[in-house]
């Protein structure tokens, strides 16, 4: 599927299917500089329609990976995305061709700062600085490898979301429906400042060796436990917190009066923040915090969010969760808004729950309606018909 | 006025005011450990009347001291209450004798972590546990030694209201008035959460080495200044850093494609991060954050906050800001609706703000009218005349 003009190559080592494209294909950055080889990581789900226009293409958040709707072969973790993606679910595989990419700049097989660069040691942080666009300029070479003119929908939540709304912006014709839950159009100040507390845990740790570490053989785990910690809390509510811990005490009818986790609040997180460092990587968070920290739509439009969003031919719905403090629901109205001063088809759906930012990964039966309705009605819209599998 | 009896000292050296009780009257912990010798250093504005009926308790919070109304002589930063507390403001010092005491565990000259065990070498983790009652006992001791046998007013804001609020608890009879802002009777899980980031980031350098870094001579200043950072966000409402920062850069036109301090936000961060650790110690930083999280008041009285209260004879006021998050109005809220139930004397004021949890610390001038009837009422309600300097 591939054009024979591309200096790409298909392989699947270690239970990942990358595309690569060879040293004379460099993919351009938004900070001038490129990236040469560049090796794009992605999973499929489905079957790509005789007209291509069943693909779905699917952003992952932060820390994910391509592995929306399978265990990670590498990590053992399952399907990140279980009661969204598969077969019978509102992102029906029985009937759409799904896409997922892991993103420009992470560890899951994308070229990141952990890959070689051409001098064949690890880039660390000569890896140059990537933006959201250019993440998703990276999955628009996939996109067109793969012979897809047109995407019937690019979804996603947090920073998913920001790449599918990029997606829409940057090539309007190329995206039928976009879905974009639980984000933001521009990184707020108290996000860019949780995510600067990350990063300077991490480049506190002595282990870091200004992000020079692959060679030493020894990972700045502990300062990307305390990154994952501080985020982690930006996931959930505080009414999530409460409900879920409040001050209950970890396997113990007194508190130890020392530093142990005490609370069962500071085992879950110290839990969060291990088992994070051994399937990702440091530089990794850098980089990918460092893009989304950067991320302003409306600055690229001249500072008008319905600029980006013009006469676009795209049909939007954005999600948002009540309790979500990370990306709140504000932030998804200010999108909704923008995209009906733009003349777009947008609809707007805010949950109630108290989950929080994390609830879009989490079991919400309306937003699975909601999203289910909004796939649907857009399938109907494109004319795409049931396959013998699909919910009734 | 330290009773003749009290094995116990006063003293005055560089710049610190201190009351040190001997090895043999030992200070008894809620854990069940004791300290001593015990040192308490506190500082003193406006003169005690001859009755004794007018001593003001100020408590300070986390990372606060003594100087509440002068300039620290040991930083060099200037009083950290200028609005509240002096001649002609809401504490009145020409009308009332304000007492304010490092807390126990603290770094401002109070005996913690980094003051000399028995064997002479600094404490570090060999120092006990402390919780708020035992900052409180301690506070007790010098109040005692002063020869006040009924405070005025206990005052205090974030954690020193948590020790004001455990002042009119375990001492209902020394206590005449109480004013507890932007507090919390418990501390929450999601804050609890947070200062276990903060907890993790200092163990996680190296530098600190097992809390033993007093004789190494290195201190943990990164970890400590991640700490720093982590908490300061959450004393700032989202809003505050919109309306302050926003997406705004530092000293230049375009983002550096780096990690430099590019968001003015960051720039900020990172100094609050930096001049902490000049003025503050990691260990101190430990303990004082593990007996907030163990604050629990109503835990202490058969889990129901009233009961804490039951017939106190003590006047209330319980101030909380809209816009914090750290303590927000519901906690205050519950705090009021207690001392109702138990048939105290209490009101409830919540100041529209957007400034968050600091808004306590700074220009609120609805705060400081409030606060200030709530003390001259208070006043009037205990006969005290106004002196001649008083405000018209």
């Amino acid at each position: 599927m591939i054009p024979a003009s591309a200096p790409a190559k298909w392989t699947a080592t270690g239970g990942l299917r990358t595309l690569v494209f060879a040293a004379n294909a460099p993919l351009q950055l938004s900070s001038g500089a490129h990236i040469a080889p560049l090796t794009i990581a992605f999973e499929t789900y489905g079957a790509l329609n005789t007209d291509k226009s069943n693909a779905i293409l699917v952003c992952h958040a932060l820390t994910g990976d391509q592995f929306v709707a399978s265990p990670n072969p590498i990590t053992g973790r399952p399907a990140w995305w279980p009661r969204i993606v598969g077969p019978g679910l509102p992102i029906d595989t029985n009937r759409f061709y799904v896409i997922c990419a892991n993103i420009l700049g992470g560890c899951m097989g994308a070229t990141g700062p952990a890959s070689p660069a051409p001098d064949g040691a690890a880039y660390g942080l000569r890896f140059p600085a990537v933006t959201v666009a250019d993440m998703v300029r990276a999955q628009a070479q996939l996109i067109e490898a793969l012979g897809i003119s047109s995407l019937f929908c690019v979804i996603g939540g947090s920073i998913g979301g920001m790449q599918a709304l990029q997606w829409a912006a940057a090539y309007p014709k190329r995206v039928f429906a976009c879905a974009a839950i639980a984000t933001a159009a521009r990184h707020s100040a108290q996000n860019i400042a949780f995510y600067e507390v990350g990063r300077q845990a991490i480049m506190a740790d002595p282990d870091w060796r200004g992000g020079d570490y692959v060679k030493h053989g020894v990972r700045p785990a502990k300062g990307l436990a305390v990154a994952r910690m501080a985020a982690h809390i930006t996931y959930m509510s505080e009414a999530a917190l409460k409900h879920k811990f409040d001050r209950e005490l970890q396997a113990r009818d007194e508190v130890s009066f020392g530093f142990d986790a005490d609370f069962q609040v500071e085992s879950y997180l110290r839990h969060q923040g291990a088992s994070f460092v051994d399937r990702f990587d440091a530089n990794s968070y850098l980089y990918i915090t460092r893009a989304v920290d950067y991320f302003d739509l409306a600055a690229d439009y001249g500072g008008a969010l319905a600029q980006a969003f013009k006469d676009s031919p795209t049909r939007f719905c954005v999600f948002a969760f009540s309790s979500d403090w990370h990306y709140p629901p504000a932030e998804n109205r200010a999108i909704a808004r923008a995209l009906v001063a733009a003349g777009a088809e947008a609809s707007y759906v805010e949950i109630e729950t108290d989950k929080g930012h994390d609830a879009f990964l989490l079991e919400e039966p309306a937003f699975e309606s909601a999203l289910t309705g909004f796939i649907d009605a857009a399938a109907a819209a494109r004319g795409l018909t049931l396959n013998a599998g699909a919910r009734a």
